[in-house]
């Protein structure tokens, strides 16, 4: 028999049963009645968990292709783009603001640090032409949540409109878009939202769509008129991943019966768990308390232990998959997500397995330790 | 209960059940080992299926983003482009050359007449700086299969870069890209390939790659070099559909097993059938036999009865999907498909319900001829 796998990366992340058993349904016609009702109804829901009043299209791709959505209907060539980077997927935006010809001002801050709203302020006050912030709400590669809610109220007085990667975050903790002032928010399938990947969520601003009439730069499969034009005629301009999109209703369901509030408090407390674990034995994490994802966990790997081996001795004798470091970070943490489809007992058993593992490869530590740190805190209540 | 669907449109098709199951299985890493082999496991069976030596990419998107990402990789601003337009998606390829800025040369034969090769080599006669030409196997608007292989040895001979789109054609017809010079074919998931929608596959020439090293028009996720540098570290450049993934795998190797040649006789075979049941009933086809796809089927609606009223009665009251006309041949057509999972009984229950609920719509015919004509081809033996 294979081994049991645990999947505590983050993203895809695991899927619940009635995702899968939703996803199996036989095939419908994408233009029938009943998917444009489906399409109509997930608008609503996806509206509820994305706390916004704005549209959301769904397209068929993963969240790079929502992202790609954003830019390409924005950025003209030459126009001024500011990009708060601090991790891979803050460079990944900025990459593609470049690749659209925006004249990008790259603010970059350390990574497991999170985005400091005076510098913004200072380049927003410069630069008074500047048409397009892009953030990142939860940077997955440094395991840090950023302070959306201040970035908006500065692009909001500044004028520019925000886009907002909150890919790994939407769905597992707070985002107030239309209250905090984002004007285009992407997102995708398989991270809180717990589906798997091949959607991306993108909502729309009124003050967003001002700027898209004056977009000239190239797009069609990711034009997101032809978005709003076919969803007042039926639902998504091409066709669409039917399958998906059954599972993006089973889970969106799941969601909303568990309760927004809920659900983030559930991720806070995962985190909190999986943090207090890490410090019971010993391990630094790269990220302050204070901007910690309720997501993932960034463990800096202890001196002595390479991750390459931790991460491969946690796989084949435990079936556990933690994900390593990315770019600057690759080698030096590995990361726990705790997202999406997760509970206790996804952490508890995850810090056993660390535990065992770490201790296998000589990291010196109390066994039981990290796990007894984490019972405390699910005793202790929610956070 | 609900009515059981019969889907007899061409696409998304009917999945079969080894293809459901293989989706509900547990998501895995993208970025694991098993994933990655996954993946070179898919791109040899995708190369036998497509007849290609060249390189397989699969993109998270539908056949759309697939021809996007031919034209986006392709395609600079000027370029003159020779656009070869018989149906709707003849017109999708021209208007994504004309979004990348390209001065596109637009050929249009008759809907329901197949590509004219004299017109086309005419054009590359007196246009020796085309770049692109682009081409469409089965349109699916009309029903049409056009002679990609005389359309290859015009650009082939021409030397500009041959695009086919093989949407809704490949797995279901004879398709030799490296034989007959196609450059770049692109096809999807949802239709001969009977897997839901969310997949597009596109396979690269090394004549292609020179054009592509030159394009200088924005792409990111489209992009084909990133597709090609990440395949060549693990798998794709962006987070993969993985369910659609582990349902491809599924399919191809239902197509596999049964064999090329077999499935091309059975399509054959079900068009014929199709057709021949069609005419037994007095009905006229919009497509000529020589170039009649077999894939799909168009039939013109006879006089007295309206298209949306048929296609409203089959479906209430049979449970029977057909495709209405798209574009010009809106209110003049039905489309039935025969495509992917389809069998003989599916096409006899479907022309069997077409009788019924055209009798009852007025139009005079003698009920059941139409199915005794699908089973003399049938008892006749392939094609």
């Amino acid at each position: 028999m294979d081994k049991k796998l645990r999947l505590l990366i983050p993203g895809p992340t695991p899927v619940p049963p009635q995702v899968s058993e939703a996803m199996a349904r036989p095939m419908v016609g994408h233009r029938s009645k009943g998917f444009a009702e489906l399409t109509a109804r997930l608008t609503g829901k996806l509206q509820q968990i994305m706390q916004t009043s704005n549209p959301v299209f769904i397209l068929t791709s993963s969240g790079t292709g929502g992202l790609e959505a954003a830019v390409a209907n924005t950025v003209n060539p030459g126009d001024k783009v500011l990009a708060l980077v601090g991790g891979k997927f803050g460079e990944r935006f900025r990459d593609l603001a470049r690749v659209y010809g925006a004249e990008v001002i790259e603010l970059d801050f350390p990574w497991g640090q999170p985005v400091d709203l005076a510098t913004v302020k200072k380049q927003l006050d410069t630069h008074p032409d500047i048409t397009l912030v892009l953030a990142t709400l939860n940077e997955t590669s440094t395991a840090v949540i950023n302070d959306i809610e201040g970035i908006g109220a500065l692009t909001r007085k500044h004028g520019a409109v925000l886009v907002v990667d909150a890919v790994s975050g939407l769905g597992g903790v707070e985002m107030k878009p239309d209250e905090w002032g984002v004007d285009i928010l992407v997102t995708a399938s398989q991270k809180a939202l717990m589906v798997p990947p091949g959607l991306a969520l993108v909502s729309v601003s009124d003050k967003a769509w001002d700027l898209i009439a004056k977009c000239k730069s190239p797009r069609y499969y990711f034009s997101l008129e032809a978005a709003r034009k076919s969803y007042a005629k039926w639902n998504t301009a091409y066709t669409p991943a039917v399958s998906l999109f059954f599972g993006l209703e089973a889970a969106t369901d799941l969601i909303l019966e568990e309760g927004l509030e809920n659900v983030f408090a559930r991720h806070r407390l995962l985190a909190r768990a999986t943090r207090e674990a890490a410090k019971a034995l010993g391990l630094r994490l790269l990220m302050p308390e204070e901007c910690a994802s309720p997501l993932v966990t960034a463990v800096i790997s202890p001196e002595g232990v390479d991750v390459g081996d931790l991460r491969k001795l946690l796989l084949d004798k435990y079936g556990v998959l933690f994900a390593g470091g990315q770019g600057e970070l690759s080698g030096r943490i590995f990361r726990i997500a705790h997202m999406g489809y997760a509970d206790h007992l996804d952490v508890i058993s995850s810090i056993a397995a660390l535990e065992m593992a770490l201790s296998e490869l000589g990291y010196g530590l109390e066994l039981g330790k990290g796990v007894a740190a984490a019972q405390k805190v699910f005793l202790g209540g929610a956070n």
